[in-house]
């Protein structure tokens, strides 16, 4: 077996527990489905590709529940030799995902927070680290940490549907994406592009997105999941352990980062989130949103 | 009120003082000039913006002098609280910057040099950590440390004539950028332009400079006070406290980068400027550009 | 003479001994070829500049040979006070170099792979630290350690043949690309593009090349050269000095990477290409070549 860590610097990275897997063409075998609660996952054993749906109404907002089940459903297809890539999506019309669940910064205990924002992190190192090839097929808007989901990803197409936004827009809720939002933003759009969004809390309609490279292609929303099929195709004709590794090294640095700061990140997130001002800021969000919907 | 700090790694700057301000709508009250020799302020307590016009003729040069009103002035305004952004342009026709003077690095003395090069340093740890929206509206050239100036701020918009070009032609002169103002360079327009850029020493016509983001946009030269009143309102329009923390939070790196090595940069910059072969560049520019004139 | 290390930071390089050249404009002299083994070179004194051509057939790939006689040529030159910049390129059709020797890296012993790496280690470093103008005429296609000797020059130009490819395309062999190649990748083109290129080891046609800022320009291959001495002319009308310092100054950060972990990173290829694993990705890989051919 193909082990970790062989080349210079970069390779060890702590969620990093996959074996090789076996070859593509493994005799067809009917999907199936082993998680239906937020999150509908399957996995076609004959490509070796999983789905995962976001199925939680209304906008898929990432609760602390959400987010555990998120990092179960990663970790089962993880340790699957039978599966190799993942393709997240949602299975709730016009959003992909409407970010941190507001319920969970507002109104409740520092414990609380700081159980939160340890499984936001999760959520992102575990995603951010898959050696599982990850493709965002977004379809539907995608603020905040739901952009962090597409953009933690190898690959994200968007349906060209210019009503559909995408974006880190914390600044427009009067918070801050911390700094490995951050990080990750200006790895795929780069330093100026991200320094400027993210002070106006920009949200890219799906042609702009595309434009500024914050996603990879547009296709019309009713060829989404097949446009996702054939590039999952692409990628995984690769050989999985030299994409593995390399994907490995790109990242680690990021990894590295949060997880050198990781317990100073979520005490600087409880105080941030524990102000009068913040919940406030969040209270008067809240209601607009919910002014919004009636 | 919130205090900075609170977030990841990131936001406690070391020239970061500015309390919360006060939301926009206040009393209309009269524009109030405050300074009147190289730079001329003038804050519009009504919008909450501050336009500085460079008016030190014949080509704002940034003497020590300038450097000087430049940061009092800066600090005056950030320690406002009616003032929420600054506007920084020309009342020159056709220049928006020379960048540095040269009269300051030729025949003086190791002590003036170093005064100067702090006084340099002082100028862009200043505008770059400012916590008011800072836009540049670069009317004229802008070569050098003109540049600088306008890479510091938060958004650039250039008069849309060819003839006027902006960029870091130090090379050309036979002195080289500082670690930071390339730093500054990379994070606006990325690893490769810069590397080539300041090799070359190039500048670029207005039409170039937008095509490599060195600018964000162009716009004819007698609407561009307007134009960045309404780009200065739409960045206006989001919460200062989140767009404060997260400019601190993206600029941070750079920022630190200088700081830790402010005294070795003022040696340095003092040891090469001393060298009989770079005053020998410089006279030869000097009387180039004396030439040019007469 | 101007002495390196005068600037912030940055310019004290390790391979960095040259003194200041004399100006441009010495008597006309008769080019003088001083190797014709694997790479041909010919120094025009008039103009300061040489030709570096690769001619070890079929494809020019980078054996230990090679890279040896590569870094005695780029040695002598940069010794040479008579040479101010060096042009690279091919004297072979179609292929510009098809990188490291597999033959190197296949049934050979430890010793043996060690000392391979520590030449291509030493190829990057001195060739990416020149103090002379680089400029890769590609006038071919450039896989691999190809793509990476061009990406090390100041500035690229590709016959614009869309059946000439560049990349580094080392997953799709099997095998990963060092971080090294990979800091120099992103260097040029950015994190976003490196990453999904290294991952997917893609090979870019010459206008798509073009499109992600891998190579600078295109042009008929029959102008190639005459187009590589027009820009060399422009980077040599530069005084040497500063544009030497700049370089010297942007490309620090990278080469002490290399240099801080050169011999972890010379352990790690040896352990990762003794694999059983990746000795099997390479026969299969040369067998397919072989088969390609016949």
């Amino acid at each position: 077996p193909v082990s970790p860590g062989v080349l210079p610097l970069c390779c060890r990275l702590p969620v990093w527990h996959r074996l090789p897997r076996p070859p593509p063409g493994l005799p067809l075998a009917p999907s199936r489905p082993f998680s239906n609660n937020k999150i509908q996952v399957e996995l076609d054993e004959s490509s070796g590709v999983a789905t995962m749906k976001f199925k939680s109404p209304p906008v898929n907002s990432l609760s602390l529940d959400f987010l555990t089940e998120f990092c179960i459903s990663l970790e089962k297809l993880e340790n699957d030799r039978a599966c190799r890539g993942v393709i997240i999506t949602s299975a709730i019309p016009k959003i992909f995902s409407s970010g941190l669940d507001i319920m969970e910064m507002c109104g409740k205990s520092t414990e609380h927070y700081a159980e939160f924002w340890r499984a936001v992190q999760e959520m992102w190192l575990r995603l951010y680290s898959s050696t599982m090839v990850t493709l965002a097929a977004v379809n539907g808007s995608s603020p905040a940490g739901g952009c962090l989901i597409a953009l933690s990803c190898d690959y994200r197409i968007m349906a060209e549907n210019p009503k559909f936004s995408i974006g880190l827009n914390e600044a427009q809720l009067g918070i801050v994406a911390p700094f490995w939002f951050k990080d990750q933003f200006v790895s795929v759009v780069g330093h100026r592009i991200a320094e400027r969004s993210l002070q106006l809390g920009s949200l890219y309609p799906a042609p702009e997105a595309l434009r500024i490279g914050l996603v990879d292609e547009l296709v019309p929303e009713e060829k989404l999941l097949e446009k996702a099929a054939a590039v999952m195709a692409q990628w995984l004709a690769l050989p999985d352990h030299s994409r593995q590794l390399t994907k490995a090294m790109v990242r680690k640095a990021l990894l590295d980062r949060l997880l050198t700061h990781r317990e100073e990140d979520i005490k600087n997130f409880v105080s941030f989130v524990s102000k009068e001002s913040i919940q406030k800021s969040l209270r008067t969000y809240m209601e607009m949103l919910k002014k919004r919907k009636s």
